[in-house]
């Protein structure tokens, strides 16, 4: 199969983002050892981008990216390594670019705070500003799924198709968070696990005071949309 | 509008402090993301200067550093980079100089600790020698206020002019901190942290024994005047 | 006593990454000062390879790894630095390698988050689908036992020969992790302390949900036989 | 006054030495902005280096360390810098030098974990093999003291006493450790932490399993007289 230029410029621009977006995940220690992973949805084409399985994060490349279809088969392109097997949480990424089409990023992590909620089966409630600027509300819960089928791409959907929040907690397993675009799902990686960290100290200690929800409703729309330049 | 050769200069000046000061929040980990923010008032005219909203830490340059009025109003002297936004939270440090003359920096950030405390609406008791030295007593919390007013800035005055403290834990929201200078208020929110996260542990665990006030006074007194070279 | 050339290959290339493995563990931070220690076995050879004992990590160079019988004796095969003692964990390890024969590294930290388990005595429970990926079930703790025989080896061995863990908690003391590879035993200290840390936060706020003895099975399997390039 | 030249070289190396001592206070995160201090006392002379008073640790050089008296007065022996003042801590070291000729180097820290303990006035129990080692027994809490005349240094001086440990936690202040050399009193603030902060972890969960005394003794003979190269 072939593609257009502007999908092969497209493809060779997300390689290297998707590539640097892992450093992110190492910088604010989201993942150790080869645990955790970005991908991006390829513009104008029914394809991503994906890290592969298993490979240390200081040896990813734009190059050892994996680019698959939107089941997460490997694609031959001619764009290198096709030799690569895809990340094993992969199936979960397709699901939500075939489900979600405003979605442009996934991220799956470990984080420590945020998995440690998903094993108690408890949402994050929003009790921050940060919180209702970003989250729009509590973190919520995804059910339990094995790896092997569709059912941890099936909890991602449901659980955030009601929530504004773009992250997720899947029970006894850990975060994935979704973004127009690889770099916002990212933020809200990192986002996730600072509130669940912050709310998981203020609880430990005593009751923490709720927000009203309409000053909720006011913080997120106000970020969404007008924050930043 | 023109300014002197004095003012010019002491923005030049503080354009680098000012951002070289923001690598201080991501050295100590007090900021994830874009999500903390350092000023300076400008001596010898109605100016500040303050990150630019929404930009990575590592993209920050003495040259997008934003110039601002006391109200916020970026303020175009020649100086470059005009087109940038300030900070969202440039209000609530414009209101703090034009209420608080004696102040030369301003400091927000959501460091964790310190946040866990303000989501319970709880001071920090002061249990160390340390706070002693630079906070004087407990680390006050300030009222739950909505950006896009003056509420934050006024609920900053209203609770530091009562306090020794150059730190406030506004409630569910997150630590401001006060200096004579942009580097003592970077001080101050390090310090806030440090105390934030040092008493949450002790307090994990049992009971705390509390210093004399008349301890404490002293303490403060002998740091605040004789301590440093 | 004289060897192949083929074990003098491998002897010169298992310096360099029992070497390079500790800077893994600092890293990850789960080691002090001088406080854990690398091993791996020779292949084709009753031979070991083993951190020298009380050196910075700093100042570690494939040089001055020791190279020892599976006894913890030093031995001279000319290949450098016969004087330097081998760490004074090399009895444990070495009782290891004369007793596993599959296993090709063995690993000790004393990783905050694993040892608070240790102290108390309390096996890691299997709540986190990571933990049925890489442990196949909890982390068992080992018996209390001091050093100076052969009583450290012999209860790592006796615990693991139980249990699909490749970690075990020695009471009072810390982790010890084998693997067929000293880079496999590095991965599962890594991952002990990771997964101590996780379930230790989830477990401070509430009760955990377990996951069925079932489907850790099904994630134990596939991630042993399936995962990776 | 004037010294030999076995004190002149003596004072060099040791101004280099206390300087990268500190490096490692920052690397194990014992310190935040200018709050933690090593010393060394001069072989063959009434003399101690210390770090300068409210220095960042990022502006230390060999330089401008501050060479004492045993009474923390500075002393002008041509060796540079006499204008900077000396660690408000000075009086306290000092003390200790005075009072225990076998101490060759002092370190304070107000690392977060040995701090919380010290605020609640409350020793750390020796359940780690690794404080047997070290520590020889649980580390003692000293009186609360205000900074001003010699009542650190006493408190310090009393409790290390009647211990085998290196480091005594002093009442809502801090650690402070003692060794033979800078270094060694380095390592001990450096264990310190890490055994506060692990024991700190395991009693937050459940009860924790003493060690027989019996034991510790045995675990500290040896690393004691064997341990090393």
């Amino acid at each position: 199969m072939s593609y257009t230029a502007e999908v092969m410029t497209a493809i060779a621009t997300l390689r290297e983002e998707v590539c640097a977006l892992h450093a992110e995940l190492v910088r604010y220690e989201l993942v150790v050892w080869t645990a955790g992973n970005v991908s991006a949805r390829v513009p104008g084409a029914d394809l991503m981008i994906i890290k592969p399985s298993g490979i240390d994060y200081d040896a990813l490349t734009p190059e050892n990216m994996v680019v698959t279809d939107l089941y997460g088969t490997p694609v031959d392109g001619g764009w290198g390594n096709p030799e690569l097997s895809p990340s094993s949480d992969t199936a979960a990424h397709a699901y939500v670019y075939r489900h979600m089409p405003e979605v442009g990023g996934v991220v799956h992590t470990h984080s420590s705070y945020a998995t440690a909620w998903a094993v108690r089966g408890e949402a994050i409630p929003c009790v921050l500003t940060m919180m209702g600027d970003e989250f729009g509300g509590e973190i919520p819960v995804g059910p339990f799924a094995l790896i092997g089928d569709d059912s941890i791409g099936r909890g991602i959907v449901e659980t955030l198709s009601g929530s504004r929040s773009p992250a997720v907690l899947m029970q006894n397993h850990g975060p994935f968070t979704i973004g127009g675009s690889a770099k916002s799902a990212v933020k809200a990686a990192v986002l996730c696990e600072e509130v669940a960290r912050t709310v998981h100290l203020s609880r430990e200690l005593g009751s923490m005071i709720p927000i009203d929800s309409a000053h909720i409703d006011s913080l997120h729309d106000r970020y969404q949309n007008v924050y930043g330049q």
